[in-house]
Formats: C-alpha cells, structure tokens, sequence
C-alpha cells in the first residue's frame, strides 16, 4: 500500500513548467505584500490605498490558483477514470473549488 | 463531423439526477427572487434587509453551480483523457472557473 | 423607544430610484432564472452551458447588490456619526461584506 | 488646495490600532507565501496541497481586507457628510468594494 500510494503520488506531482510559473508568481506576490508591509510603516497611509494593494494581491494569488488548477485538470483530472481514483479526486477538487 | 458532434454531446449530457437536483434549486431561487422583489414593492424596506436576501440567493446559486460542476468533473472531465477530448474540455471549464 | 425606532427606519429606507433600478434588475433576473429553468428542461443540456447561465446570474445579483450598497453608503452611512448609530450601522454592514 | 489635501489625509489616515493588527497579520501572511514556495521546491508537491495553501493565504488576505474595511467604514465613512467629501469617499470605496 505504500508503495502504491507513493505510485500515485509520482504520478500526480504538479508539471515542471507549472511549477516554475507558480514560483515566479509566488516571489512576486511575496514582494507585494513586503510592498504593502512598508506602506503600512508610515502613519499617514490611507486605508483605501492599502485596501487596493491588498486587492491586487488576492487577484495575483487567483492567478496562480487558476495556473495549477487548469495544471492538475490537465494532467491530472482527465486521466483519473483511467487509473481508477475520480471519486478520490474529485472529491479533493470540489473541497478546494467549493465556496470560491 | 456533425454526427460525431452529436455523438459528443449524447455523451456530454448532464446526468438525470444532477437535472433534477438543480431544477428544484433553480425553482427555490425563483421562489427567493419573487420574495426579494415583494420586499421591495414596500417603500420602508431597508438596504441591510435587502443586501442579505440578495447575498443568500448568491449562496444558494453558488452551491447550484457546485452540484452540477461536481456533477461535470465525474461524468465527463474526469474520462476526457480516454474520448480524446481534454484540450477542450479543459479551457471550457477554466473560463467558467476563473475570477471565480 | 419605540418612536426612535420608527423615527430610524422612517430615515433609513432605501432610496425610490434605488429600488426601483433594483426591482427592475431583479425581475430580469427572475426572467434569467426561468430561462436556466427550461434550459434544464432538455434531457440534452450540456453541464458547462448551464454552469455560465449560472455565473451571468450571480454576475447580474452581485450589480445590483452593489446598487443598493452605493445607495446605502451614500444615504445612510456617510451620515451614521451624525445620527449617532454609527456602531451598529458599520457593525450591521461588515456582517453582509466580510467573506464576500 | 494642496493645504485642504493634506487636511484631509491627516483626517483620513489609518488607525494606529487596525495598522498594527494589519501589519501583524501580513507579516504571517508573507511567511504563509514563504511557506508555499518552499512545499513547491520539491519536485513531487501534489497540485491539490498548493491549491488548499493558497486558498488559506487568499482567506487571511481577507480578514485583513476586512479589518481595514471596518476601520475605514467607522473612522472616516460614517463622517464622511459632516467633513463634505461623501461623494468621493462612497465612489472610491465602490471601486474596492464593487466584483469583490
């Protein structure tokens, strides 16, 4: 059983390139909010400017969501009927989709 | 090339219980939005009592949408891989999910 | 206590042009909702086609709450301090904001 | 004019209570991303456990969006009339406030 799970997970690791765009994403988001870390040093920053930073993050943080999910549909979701997993994973899929 | 659209979307039906299921939801919603608009034939109704009623038809509306994506992802995206149709299937269900 | 009450909502109510823009919206909602409803009818209907009547709903709800929103900023939250109900005005909207 | 600018940014500026409870939650909102970026190093990260990861960053962005939203609902919108700049301040809010 071990083994076969570890099986599953080589096959199901997000791709290489995902990866690396989600990375350089991720660093980039990072330094945004360093941004709004050091707006919110000073004591005369309006509310709405932070209010927009912080905005911008979430839709930069939607973006890199939507990268790995369209990632692990593609190379994960299509093909679970053939390995034998989809109530597994969709399950897992819905969890993460639901409420959006 | 017509006949094996049509043969696509024989197979891409929505699954009878999934119809049924949203149907009753959609007529409840209905229900909501005729009670929404009585609330607003008075000319004392508040914006709070409004915005939540419209918030609880979003909610409701929301977890319509999920039932029949759950339905989607284990009826057809999950055996994608095996009709041969995932590129497709794939970009469809992004650009109904992101800026979710 | 009674009277304050009655004087409060007697101010608050929503706006006659906001209501009526946003009774106008919610019965072409109504009518968009119907149309998903036969939509379903079909034994055919494809999940993905119902899942974007689905979204442009919500997208039309979300406008016109964000109408009465404007509306209940610009009637009556901009002047809580002067009635000096302002607690429970900012208290009352945050509980329709957050987790939007 | 630039004198009433300044005036007003002085009225408008954050609260130094919500600044600090901001910057702390961003400080761990940073070391959340952090967090991610290190799960994605190794190259057999599963698709679904960055998704939940950066669905937690997206729901603390929230909060915090929220907890700003508050402070600025309660120190300056609800004198927004008695200072004159209403219109300005539900306009921009609405830009905020409006898709979210």
């Amino acid at each position: 059983m071990a083994d076969s799970d570890k099986q599953c997970c080589d096959h199901l690791a997000i791709e290489p390139a995902v990866r690396e765009d989600a990375t350089a994403r991720l660093r980039s988001i990072r330094g945004h909010v360093d941004g709004v870390l050091r707006m919110l040093e000073r004591d005369d920053v309006y509310c709405v400017d932070a209010l927009k930073q912080i905005k911008a993050v979430q839709g930069a943080l939607a973006k890199t969501g939507d990268l790995i999910l369209r990632g692990h549909l593609k190379h994960h979701v299509v093909t679970a009927h053939e390995r034998g997993d989809e109530d597994a994973i969709v399950a897992e899929l819905m969890d993460v989709l639901k409420y959006r």
